[in-house]
C-alpha cells in the first residue's frame, strides 16, 4: 500500500479563512483516522500554545491508522541540534514521528536563510540525526526541490544526500511554489530515482492546477508516499487535492497502488465534507468524487441512458466513494428525469392516482415562470405533493406589510408584521430585522413557533437573488434560493417573481413547511 | 499558435445552477474576444429558440479574434443529412463553423444510439459532408472517445476516419466522461497520430481533477486545437479550465505552444471574474493565475523575501494574467494596479493634487467591506472623484419609506416614498413600483427629474444580486451590481450592506449621478 500523509492541520490551515481550534483539529484528525490516512502532520510544537495542546491531548484518542506527525524546520545556523528550540519542542511534543524541512535551492539557502551552502548541509543531517537518537521516525520535507534541481541539480541532490546520511525514512519532493508541470516532475524524479537509496514522497500545490496529476505522475515513476490535504485546501492555490488522488490511485491501477481499503474509501465524501463544515467553507460542490454536483446528471439526452446503463456516462460507481447520483430536474427535463427524481424522494408517481402529465406540465409551467428546482428540490417535492394532491397547508397567511425606513445616510431599519391563521387561530405578530426579507423571516418564525416547535431546529443556511432576464433593471424577475437545514439534513427551495419580496417568501414557506414536514413524517426519519 | 475553443456557453452553460439569458451570452462573446479565443461555441440551433436568438445576435457583433461555433449531434439514423431538421438549423444560422458530435464507443452506438455501427459511420461522415458542402467549416466532437478506443480501438478509429472522409477540419478526442488519466491520454494519442492525415484537438473533462493536465499532455502529444470554458464551468466537475490551461501553455512552454498575445493574456483575471459575475457565482477564489487568493502571501518569513525576489515564492509574476500579489505589508502591489485601472478610465491620479494613498486605502476598506469594482467602474470612478476631492453631490438625501403589502395569496403591493434637498430645495415624492427596489428608483428618479432632465435618458439595464457569505442566511450580507444606459453608452455601479435596500440605494445612486455627471461633462462626450 502507498503511504498517505495529510497536512491539512499544517499547510491545509494556511488557507486564507481557515483557522482551527484545537478541538476542531483533533475530531479532523479522528475523521481522517477513520478514513485510513497513515499520517496526519498536527502542527508546528515549536511554533505556539495551541499546537503544543493539540498533540498532548492527541495523545489520548484512540487512533487505528493514523500516526500523527510534528514539523519542524533544521536547526537554526551555527546551532547545536540539541540547543534549537524547535528540534526540541518536537521531542518534548512526544510523536513518534516528525517531517523536517529544509532549504534545497541553493538561491533561498544565500537569499532567505542568509547562510552558506555548507552550512545548509549540515543543518539537514544534524537536525534529523539528532531526532532519530530521540528515537523519532523522520521524514524530510525537501522544500523547493523541483525549483532547486532546475537551478542546481547538484546542489539539490547534495541536500538529499545530506538528509540520507542523517537517516531520513523519506525523501519528500516539494514542489512548494505549484509551478512544475506533469511532465518536468517525471523527468526530474527518473533523473534522481537511481542517485539516492532513500524512498521518495511528493509534497505539490496547485499553482498550476496540476497538483493532482504530478503526484499521480510521481507515483508512476515509483515515489510511495504522497502528501496533500482533504478537499485540496490550502495556501493560493491549495494542495495537491488528497479528496481525489485516493480515488484516483485507488479505482484506477493495480491493487499496489492503493491507498486505503474499500470500506475506508466508502467514507470518503463523507470526511470530505466533514472537513469543510469544521473549516467552515462551503462544500465543494463541483469536486470531482466527493462533491455534490460530481454525479449530477442535467443533460435531457443523458438521464434515459444513465438510468440503464449508468457505467456510460460516469467513470466510477458514485457509491464507491459514499456519494450518491443526482438527475436534476430541468427545462431539459423528460418524463424520465421526473419519475427518477419523485423515486430519487420516495414518492411513486407510477400509482394510477397521480397524473404524471399533470405534474410534468406544472413543473414545466413554472421553469417557464423563471422557477429553477435544480438546488431546490425540497420545493420540488413539494409541488410533486400538491399536483398529487397529497399536501395540506401548515397555516393560511391573511396579510404582510413591510416597513423599510432610511434617514439621511444611516443604515436603514426594516420591520415585518404578519398575520396568519393556524389551525383556525389567528396570530398577528411583528418582527425587526437585518433587510426586509430577514424581517420576514423572523417574523414568520415567531408567528408559527407556537404551533410547531421543531420550527426552533430549522435554520436557513443560504439565500441566493438571481435576476432572470435583466432588461427591465429593478423591475426585472427574481428568483430566490433558499438552503435550509435541522442539523441532520439540508434542503433548498425555490421563489420566483418581479418582486423580491414575493419571491422570498415563497422559498421561505417552501423551507419552513419542507421542514416541519420533515419531522413529522416517519417516512423521512 | 495553439487554436483555443471556448465551451462556456454550451458545455459550461451545463453546470448546475448557470443559467444564460441571450444577453449574457452576447456579452460573454464580447469578453472572450478581447481575450483572443479563436472559437465561441455558442449553443445548439436545432434545441431551443434561446439559441437561435443568439446565433442571429451575435452577427451583431463586431469579433476581432472570435469565430462562433454552432454545435450539433450527427443526423438521425436512417434519415438524409439534407433532411435532418438540427443539421438544417445549424445551416439557417448563418455561422461559418460547427462542431458535430458523434458516438465512438460502440457500446453507445448500440445501446444509446440503439442504430447498428456501420450506420454510425455513415451518420458522421454524411453529416460533416452535408455542412462542409454548405460552406461551414466542420470540427468533429468524437465523444467518448478514449473510453470508446480502450473498448474497441478499431471502431473508434474507424469513426475518426469517417469524419476525415466527410471533411472535418479537426478530430477533436473527448474524454467525455472525464475517467481517463493523462498516462492513458499520452499513450492512446500517441497510438493513433499516425494513423489520422487530420489535425487533432483535445476536450477533456475535470472528474478525475486531471483535466488540465489531461489536455497539457495532448498538446505536448501534438494536438493543436484545445477545448474547455473559463473558470472550468460545466457539468459535474467541469470541463477543461482554459483560465489555467492558457497561461500554463503561454508562459511554461516555448512560443509554438503559445495561444494568445501577452496583452491578451493582460485580460484573463478580468475575463474569468467577469464570467463568474454574469453566471452569478462567486469569483473562484483560489484558481490558480486568476484567483483572488492566487498570490496571496500571509505574513511571516515570506514577505520580506518575496518584495525581494518574488520568483523565490512565486511560480510567474501575476501582472502577467492582469492579477495581482497580496501582501499585507504591502500596497505597492495595489498602488501600480490602482494608477492603470484609474489611466483606463481616463483619470490622472499622477498629478500631485491627488493623494493616491488616501485612494487606494479607501478601494482597499470597500473592497474588504464586500464592494467588487469589476463590471461597476462608474462606482470606482466616481469613489475616485470623492477621495480625490473633485466630486460633489446633486442632492442631499432626507429620508426613504418603502412598504411592501401581502394580502393573503395575492402578489404584493410595494411603495416607496423619498424625501431629498436639491439646491436647496426639499421635495418629497412617492411611487409604486414592481417590489421595494424598484419603488425606490422610481421616487427617486420622480424627485430628481425636473432638475436633472437628462435623467430621462437613462435608464437600468441589467440589476444583479449577489450574496457575499451565505452563512447567516437572509441576513447574510449582498452586493448588489447594476448597470444603467442612456442610449450611447452604459456603465456599472455597485453596493454592498446587509441589507438589500441600502446596497441598492448605493448602486442606484451611483448609477444616477454618474449619468447625469456624464451627460454634464463635456470631457466625457
Amino acid at each position: 500500500m502507498l503511504e498517505i500523509y495529510d497536512t491539512s492541520l499544517r499547510d491545509g490551515s494556511q488557507m486564507e479563512g481557515i483557522s482551527y481550534s484545537t478541538e476542531d483539529k483533533l475530531n479532523i484528525t479522528q475523521k481522517l483516522d477513520e478514513l485510513g490516512i497513515d499520517y496526519v502532520e498536527g502542527g508546528w510544537p515549536g511554533s505556539n500554545p495551541k499546537d503544543i495542546e493539540y498533540f498532548k491531548k492527541v495523545q489520548e484518542l484512540e487512533l487505528e491508522n493514523v500516526q500523527v506527525v510534528a514539523f519542524a524546520s533544521t536547526r537554526r545556523a551555527k546551532v547545536a541540534a540539541a540547543e534549537d528550540k524547535n528540534l526540541q519542542a518536537v521531542v518534548d511534543s512526544g510523536v513518534d514521528v516528525a517531517t523536517i524541512f529544509g532549504k534545497t535551492w541553493d538561491l533561498h539557502v544565500t537569499d532567505a536563510l542568509k547562510t552558506d551552502l555548507d552550512e545548509n548541509l549540515k543543518m539537514v543531517e544534524d537536525s534529523i540525526k539528532y531526532l532519530v537518537e530521540n528515537g523519532i521516525e523522520v521524514h524530510f520535507d525537501a522544500e523547493h526541490f523541483f525549483d532547486g534541481y532546475k537551478a542546481n541539480p547538484d546542489y539539490a541532490l547534495e541536500v538529499l544526500k545530506a538528509a540520507e546520511r542523517g537517516g531520513t525514512a523519506t525523501l519528500v519532493l516539494c514542489d512548494t511554489n505549484g509551478g512544475t508541470l506533469p511532465s518536468e516532475i517525471r523527468d526530474i524524479i527518473a533523473d534522481i530515482q537511481d542517485k539516492v537509496e532513500t524512498p521518495l514522497g511528493i509534497h505539490a500545490h496547485n499553482d498550476s492546477d496540476v497538483a493532482v496529476a504530478n503526484s499521480i505522475a510521481a507515483v508512476e515513476e515509483g515515489v510511495h508516499h504522497v502528501q496533500g490535504t482533504i478537499n485540496g485546501y490550502g495556501e493560493r492555490c491549495g494542495n495537491a487535492n488528497l479528496s481525489s488522488i485516493i480515488p484516483n490511485l485507488n479505482i484506477k491501477y493495480e491493487e499496489d497502488f492503493n491507498c486505503i481499503t474499500d470500506n475506508q474509501l466508502f467514507k470518503l465524501t463523507e470526511v470530505s465534507r466533514y472537513v469543510s463544515e469544521v473549516a467552515n467553507l462551503t462544500p465543494p460542490t463541483h469536486s470531482p468524487y466527493v462533491g455534490d454536483s460530481a454525479f449530477a446528471h442535467k443533460g435531457g439526452i443523458h438521464v434515459s441512458a444513465i438510468l440503464r446503463e449508468p457505467e456510460t456516462y460516469e467513470h466510477v460507481k458514485p457509491e464507491i466513494v459514499g456519494n450518491q447520483r443526482r438527475v436534476l430536474v430541468s427545462e431539459l427535463s423528460g418524463k424520465s428525469n421526473l419519475v427518477y427524481k419523485a423515486e430519487e424522494l420516495g414518492i411513486d408517481l407510477d400509482d394510477e392516482n397521480t397524473d404524471l402529465k399533470a405534474v410534468l406540465d406544472k413543473v414545466k409551467e413554472l421553469e417557464h415562470q423563471g422557477y429553477h428546482f435544480e438546488g431546490a428540490e425540497a420545493s420540488f417535492e413539494l409541488l410533486v405533493e400538491k399536483a398529487a394532491g397529497r399536501y395540506e397547508k401548515l397555516f393560511q397567511l391573511e396579510g404582510i406589510r413591510i416597513i423599510t425606513e432610511k434617514r439621511g445616510e444611516i443604515n436603514p431599519i426594516s420591520e415585518a408584521s404578519i398575520k396568519v391563521t393556524v389551525n383556525g387561530e389567528k396570530v398577528h405578530t411583528a418582527a425587526e430585522g437585518d433587510g426586509p426579507v430577514n424581517a420576514l423571516d423572523k417574523a414568520l418564525r415567531k408567528a408559527l413557533r407556537r404551533f410547531y416547535p421543531t420550527l426552533e431546529e430549522i435554520h436557513l443556511i443560504d439565500y441566493k437573488v438571481r435576476v432572470l432576464e435583466g432588461k427591465d433593471g429593478t423591475a426585472a424577475k427574481v428568483r430566490v434560493l433558499i438552503e435550509s437545514g435541522n442539523g441532520h439534513e439540508t434542503w433548498g427551495t425555490v421563489g420566483a417573481s418581479t418582486n423580491i419580496i414575493e419571491a422570498s417568501w415563497q422559498a421561505l414557506v417552501d423551507s419552513i413547511e419542507y421542514g416541519i414536514k420533515l419531522k413529522s413524517d416517519p417516512n423521512e426519519q
